[in-house]
């Protein structure tokens, strides 16, 4: 693990587990957690079902520094994520002021029927994460991050919620990437690999080449790694380096 | 749950989580086991450590019909999944006699060197699933089928391995597209899922409008609730139907 600040992300959603929809909000948190120095060590994709959300939040709240969620806290009756938020940290449901306040400003009063109503019904502990896009705020109670489900609605959300996280270490990447296959390479990496464990090594091939990426927080490291990397490559062929971050 | 068949995917990626790489194999996977009425439970992605590797296995390989893996088989030192199956289910690392052969006819015996041979290393109990586009094999072992990451090649074994499933009655999809926003529905829709338990209703707004999805293996049930919210919708405003499958 590469810094002690560690996170899951929880993805709840039907239309994700069907193969309806291709999720494309753990991309999105990713990057911006490995630029933090955040590890996420898990992602779980989990049905709209109130206990299966429940046990999964209690899980991994308790393993993790932060736990963030996507998905469930729209007006309808699918969206159960914040009720299930709730039962989680036995806390109860109430209509938040500062979240039906936004409501009201952004629909008029009168547009806020009871199923609008429902965004700003809230645990009684949670914190409002703004909403720029369409209004009805995510929120966190705890450690636990929730936050919408549609991608720049999520996106809005994550980069808001950005300054409340602790930062860790910035986990650096660097790729270098040979015309070699990964079975010529791979004895030499192991053995790099052995000889740096605090530098994280992957190999993934494509058509025509392999893409060793190495990841760190201490930078000199990294850099001396990927040379002696590219070293041994050249070495077996001068002529395999397609790319390399220095 | 719509089909007591049931099934978890287990991404193994230090990529993935580190937003290196933007998943595609859980939509693939996810499309295929609908049409087979195999009901995609939950899906977790997790790093390249192989306590968490056989901690994830051994936990939903008790708990689904299927597990189906992906990521983790190639020759390199970050890949353990064959090596975490094999622990996971007691059973030992030899050389699989038939996927030496495989290797061995598509690179020929010179070429297959210590870190392709890895490619060939399967837990003893494993059977093969073919890979038409790089030969290095999958398997299964009990209820747990081990895929390759790389997107071309996971689906080509995915491919190959429907037919040993276990098929359940097929999940029907229809899509009621709408340009009312969410919280204009929301009390007819909630009413209609109160009404027809077995049809799984999800609403998903978009820019303009409202897709709401049904899911159920009954056709008829599931047509005639369709049906029955296009009624509504059309109630509130005749002009609200952009699209509907019937």
């Amino acid at each position: 693990m590469l810094s002690n600040i560690t996170a899951s992300f929880i993805i709840i959603g039907n239309e994700i587990l069907s193969g309806r929809t291709q999720d494309k909000n753990l991309n999105y948190l990713a990057k911006i957690l490995n630029n933090l120095g955040i590890s996420l060590q898990e992602t779980r994709i989990i049905p709209d079902i109130e206990a299966e959300i429940i046990a999964t939040v209690n899980s991994l709240s308790k393993k993790y520094t932060y736990v963030f969620t996507s998905g469930g806290i729209g007006p309808t009756h699918d969206d159960i994520t914040s009720l299930c938020i709730a039962k989680a940290f036995s806390d109860e449901l109430i209509i938040h002021q500062e979240a039906k306040e936004i409501l009201y400003k952004f629909y008029g009063p009168e547009n806020v029927n009871e199923a609008r109503m429902k965004m700003a019904t809230l645990p009684s502990k949670a914190k409002l994460l703004n909403n720029p896009i369409s209004s009805a705020p995510g929120f966190y109670l705890e450690n636990v991050f929730v936050m919408a489900g549609i991608p720049k609605i999520f996106q809005a959300m994550v980069d808001c919620l950005v300054p409340i996280l602790k930062v860790g270490s910035k986990i650096y990447n660097l790729e270098l990437t040979i015309s070699l296959t990964e079975s010529v390479i791979a004895q030499d990496f192991a053995n790099l690999q052995k000889q740096f464990p605090l530098v994280i090594m992957g190999s993934y091939p494509f058509d025509g080449g392999t893409s060793l990426v190495f990841r760190a927080t201490d930078l000199d490291a990294l850099k001396h790694t990927v040379a002696l990397m590219k070293e041994k490559v050249l070495s077996i062929n001068s002529q395999s380096i397609i790319k390399i971050d220095e």
